[in-house]
């Protein structure tokens, strides 16, 4: 069989495969995974026929942004920034990929999921995977022991994308982080304080940000009976917490993990326990965590934390919740986690019987900040160790645009994708010339302006063009409008039409786009 | 031997390797390559000790941008950005990486350039190499026929870097493109009136555009009789002229490529010539150009656009120069490039003898902008071939961040990097809650504020702090101002100190800070 006949027997098996699976109704990434193949192998039958059989598409778990997708996220970008700034963050940029040993041994069992650059001679590089490890790297190589900075750029994880919910291989991060070594928990606060401010003023609905401490989890582990070296793991099962009902939960701590049932009982207890500084209060007189010099410690910082959130006024929206796991394994003491609450993008999770409430997936789904306190991370990358505290925050901006998106979809207002005050356009022929000095005159002054690349469009699809566009002025020449030194400047929106003296158009303009 | 003997000799020759270049006086970055090279063996040294070995650094060609750089790059997109949106551009935003084959047969000899990721399963991904493929890319997959748009974003080559100039394998490129079915040289010459525009705003000192197109460079080499199959490399030979003097472009045609002696003097004494629509009417009556249709329709074309030129008030920085011919395969019409030619930034290169001039590398070094005509780009990604004509131009942002940040560190005057309006301080013990109280109205109000994170900072550090970011006001409590009502106001620049009534502080604030 040649390389031909071979192609087209492989062609013909993966049409069956792809047959198969719209059959069987799978999901739409799988069916689109196998016709990408598909097509492929086609664009190989057709190489030598002079045509281009390209697979037309982004990689998988990728998007590009049209311009009024560009639109929604620059107005989200622009209230985040505003208040990092209002914070009094600087910001900063590191490449898009790092040297690979650079990324090793920070994310535990998520380090499959990152992408490695080909060997093409030179570095080993690795895209990164999130912005904490190149901020700690950052810090360590410049020796900066405190600063308080931002940082908004994509990251890349090879997960299994689920594209609706938000989820993609190439996304966001929004970063805000302070290094540096101060008194107890007040950049914690702000922290908190400003997941509040982003989500009040993004107008997302209703919200809550959980609150829990690692020292917590490690003392309530130890003092449950967990060995030393399970610490980790049954952290990790926990953290499952808001995608799995508890019953799960405990089954894999006791059957694969191999936990007693008594230790996993007595966490089920304590990871269903909600509240504020109260709770702080009472589990410092709980008998068992009493005994957990570590859990005493964080308990009494988040007494503290609240302190500082009620001056701030944000324990409305704030909980101490025990089952707050996080899996990163970097954090060392705080850890935080914003979801959204509001009917039809996250119902709240009750907890009922004592146990965490199984509404599955639901709250995974709706979580759009999360950060904590890793005080090791840089201390990783100093050759002599030293440590620099950190503490920060990652708002979760690509579910946020996807609500953004839906929102806009829903709302009837058109989401304008350039700025153009004015087109300048004329009902006559051979008028190219004397648009193109116009639209100058125009363009010198600092108008944001548009002409037709035509020499003689029609009046009606210049009119068109700006009703499409949403520019709210049309400047019209004509031969008379020349002789006479004026322009006609027509409002779109009401067809009003008004003759404007030439030396006076840059000014009527501004008075009515300002 | 074991490893650890062998690694240990590993490093004795590599660190032979160091100071011989040392030594020699080699370029910085071969040597700080095989430092790295020799900080990599001392790590896997260290690696069985505890302590943490790492190689401290960015990827070979590239940087991360401290708090400053950014500032300066925030200035320089947000003027280029204005000067889009005043000519009516969306913008959109694609992966940073592509289907491998996305990028397949788009670069001719530059591909080898090319970044590709490691194949972990799944499809065959590289980084893209310019915004202008996928943008294509983009048109064809959203069957798009017409659009006007900006995109900036990092790209990725394997070039060797000579970062001391402003060259990277990670940088920032700044498109504009204008594509539809439009009439002639219109969208052309807005690409040429933009790329003037954002020169003159970013105060770079004086620049010239230099402008060409395709089918004169093809109709050139076809009357001076180079074969055919030899335009593209004569082409590729010519783009030499800004690096190399003419007498070594000669030689690589006749030598190395086996032109004629007699063509390649003919090509010499067209690539010589520079003018303005002078110079293309002149060309449109030589004896020989004139037989070339391809030629005499570039020509015309140049006319045409010179007369636009003229309308936009342009034509006192724009040359029109037959030595221009720029490497990337996919152009079809005009092309562009424009460089700064202040002394101290790249000495404009004066032809003498009839032969372009020869102060090596000056030119490239200046260049800061280039674009041109692809009629055929998208066309290649579209099933049915279908063509969709663009023209576009790449601002060479990076050159700019480097003049930009060589300026700033020559101006006496602070680049601020951040926006603070106010600090809140304190002179007395024990007023942290108080402050904190102070922070969260002005922040509620929307005053950028920030607060020191200690219990009792020392009033002489919190001025400090003020002093180094330029912060313009501070904002102290004491238990006397407590007592009043009342907050003390100080303006840092003079040291006066006023107090405001609490109630109305953030009005002065706002007042003073506008």
């Amino acid at each position: 069989m040649d390389d031909k006949a071979q192609i087209q027997e492989a062609i013909k098996s993966q049409g069956e495969v792809v047959r198969k699976l719209k059959a069987e109704k799978a999901s739409k990434d799988q069916i689109d995974e196998e016709v990408a193949k598909l097509l492929e192998l086609k664009a190989k039958l057709g190489g030598d026929d002079g045509k281009h059989q390209f697979v037309l598409k982004t990689p998988k778990g990728t998007r590009d942004y049209n311009p009024k997708q560009m639109a929604i996220r620059e107005k989200v970008f622009s209230t985040i920034i505003h208040c990092f700034k209002r914070h009094g963050a600087e910001t900063i940029d590191t490449p898009v990929f790092e040297l690979k040993e650079t990324l090793t041994g920070k994310y535990g069992e998520d380090s499959k999921l990152i992408y490695d650059l080909k060997d093409q001679g030179g570095e080993l590089l690795s895209l990164r995977y999130d912005l904490t490890v190149p901020f700690a790297r950052y810090l360590a190589m410049n020796k900066i022991t405190n600063i308080k900075r931002y940082h908004i750029a994509k990251v890349y994880r090879r997960d299994n994308p689920a594209m609706t919910r938000g989820r993609y291989r190439e996304f966001y991060q929004c970063d805000f982080d302070i290094a540096g070594q101060y008194d107890a928990m007040i950049p914690d606060a702000e922290c908190l304080k400003i997941v509040y401010e982003i989500l009040r003023e993004l107008d997302l609905g209703d919200f809550r940000i959980k609150v829990n401490d690692r020292r917590i989890l490690d003392g309530m582990f130890a003092v449950c009976g967990v060995p030393d070296d399970k610490f980790r793991t049954i952290c990790s099962t926990v953290d499952k917490l808001d995608k799995m009902p508890w019953e799960d939960v405990k089954k894999e701590m006791v059957n694969e993990k191999g936990l007693s049932e008594a230790a996993a009982d007595q966490i089920g207890t304590y990871v269903s326990m909600q509240g504020g500084m109260d709770l702080a209060e009472r589990l410092l007189q709980d008998p068992k965590m009493s005994q957990s010099k570590q859990a005493c410690a964080g308990l009494t910082d988040i007494k503290l934390l609240f302190s500082y959130l009620q001056i701030f006024q944000i324990t409305d929206k704030v909980v101490f919740d025990l089952s707050l796991a996080r899996g990163l394994d970097y954090y060392t003491g705080v850890i935080y986690e914003a979801l959204l609450t509001q009917a039809g993008v996250a119902p709240v999770v009750e907890a009922q019987n004592g146990a965490p409430g199984s509404t599955e997936e639901s709250v995974s789904v709706g979580s759009v900040a999360g950060g904590g306190r890793y005080d090791g991370l840089v201390g990783m990358f100093d050759p002599k160790g030293r440590k620099v505290p950190c503490v920060g925050v990652s708002i979760g901006i690509e579910r946020i645009f996807s609500i953004m998106e839906q929102k806009a979809e829903a709302c009837a207002e058109k989401v304008r994708t350039t700025e153009v005050q004015v087109m300048v356009a004329s009902a006559q022929k051979n008028l190219l010339e004397e648009r193109l000095k116009l639209v100058t005159e125009l363009w010198n002054a600092g108008i944001k302006a548009e002409v037709m690349y035509k020499k003689n469009p029609k009046l009606l699809s210049q009119l068109q063009h700006c009703e499409e566009s949403g520019i709210p002025l049309v400047a019209i020449l004509g031969e008379q409008e020349l002789k006479d030194g004026v322009v006609k400047l027509r409002v779109v929106a009401n067809r009003e039409e008004v003759d404007i003296s030439r030396g006076d158009l840059v000014e009527e303009i501004k008075r009515r786009t300002s």
